[in-house]
């Protein structure tokens, strides 16, 4: 437990200028580190296996989270709570955070084998949202999380933070190609449903039914899934919506979509 | 059309500190005021009837809107984007803003009459969630919404821009009284069905099968519904979850129930 009175000491580097958003990519990538904010959220990290480079916290916060410092190894800088708020450039409401290392990602295959029901996500942009997909897939019964080449970062601190740590227990992985990832999900056996706006896809409950494996596919928060992937999934699925309305943000409609989903029939209509 | 130049211009006076909640909540009030943001969402304010008090911007969102200002008798107040940001305390992403009236609240009765399917939100706290929950309402076949007591303003700009205005379309009110809210509803003919995380709770579907009229009922992010309205609703419904997980958020709840709710059957199982 160490105590530290200076926003410049070099050893709270991990934990710095945590809004902004450019900075943070780059510092978390070269290091490969990650931020788990929140009593609950540094717990569950560590619960699931995480290794803890540091932990950063005022000292209010050192007794309900006792058991899992004393367990780790890691540095426990102490500094007060003012002091927090100027290296982290914001007020950190739930006191503690913790700076851990990343793990290398396991393959698409490792991530899939077993899984009856996963969530492909293309170019979310938006961390909440992220976060918010990677919750209600693990509440609602979807097993694994593909992320595309441009996704946003499950891993940041807003992704985690808002998924409440599913991020930690739900396998996932980066689709290392863009371009053929639904082919290829489709040749491992998945049919692939993607969300769409298009007036002529199927009702998602009707492009579900009967799927036994289950790739369901969604897009950007702006413009949503990319021609490509749209044309090459197997399925293309909407949310039917009162006219005239805007759709559901990404995160609702993966909401509704994964609880369809998730209560699909195992065969065959009439099968 | 009026150019301005000083940030403290008393002109702006319904512009400043925009994120500045506690404020604003006295400003609106007390001069019966909200605030459109974005130019869409500013169109939409206006072709809902609303009468402005003004618009704000910068150069170059008039062109965008120049119908929408021509045709108001509105001052708009012009201003370089530098100005805006230190006026309102942020940058405008989306440029124009409006300032507009606000309107007596319609009573309980009309807000109802006619319904079939009616959202009750108890003390939602977070603007982005209230916002969140009009949208998917409108989206997904809800004909009104009713707002507790101490429920966050829908008409609060963040609730606005995150429900693309949808509380503009969507007949609403707040409820002038809380212990007794469900049970009016009920004797007025409708049946309460509430959201909750008990664990002897009936599954959202079979809730509100065979339901005619129905109030579907929110409690807070927080601690959920306070447990007069819990027991006071005719019933209590879940969203069935994986074990262990934390529950869906409230926006993403209300998204589930919605899709569930609207397409339920109009005669009771069986009948």
């Amino acid at each position: 437990m160490i105590e530290i009175d200076a926003a410049d000491d070099p050893r709270l580097a991990d934990y710095r200028d945590l809004r902004d958003v450019q900075l943070r990519q780059h510092l978390e990538a070269e290091h490969g580190l990650f931020i788990a904010e929140g009593e609950k959220v540094v717990r569950r990290a560590v619960e699931a296996g995480f290794e803890p480079r540091s932990f950063l916290m005022a000292p209010r916060w050192l007794e309900g989270l006792d058991d899992v410092l004393s367990g780790s190894g890691a540095p426990v800088y102490v500094v007060p709570e003012a002091l927090a708020e100027e290296v982290t450039g914001f007020h950190v409401h739930r006191g503690a955070l913790a700076s851990l290392h990343r793990r290398p990602l396991p393959s698409v295959e490792e991530v899939v084998a077993g899984a009856r029901s996963v969530l492909v996500l293309e170019d979310v942009v938006d961390h909440t949202n992220v976060g918010a997909i990677f919750r209600c897939g693990a509440a609602l019964g979807f097993d694994a999380v593909l992320v595309a080449p441009r996704c946003a970062d499950p891993l940041y601190r807003r992704s985690i933070k808002v998924g409440m740590g599913a991020v930690f227990t739900t396998p996932w992985t980066r689709l290392p190609d863009w371009y053929d990832a639904l082919p290829a999900l489709s040749r491992a056996g998945f049919t692939t449903v993607a969300l769409t706006l298009a007036p002529d896809a199927t009702a998602i409950e009707d492009a579900v039914a009967g799927v036994d494996r289950l790739a369901l596919v969604l897009g950007s928060e702006g413009h949503g899934l990319s021609p490509r992937w749209e044309e090459s999934a197997d399925r293309r699925a909407i949310i039917p919506m009162a006219a005239g309305i805007d759709s559901l943000n990404v995160a609702a409609a993966a909401a509704v979509a994964c609880y369809v989903a998730a209560r699909r029939s195992g065969t065959a209509p009439g099968g």
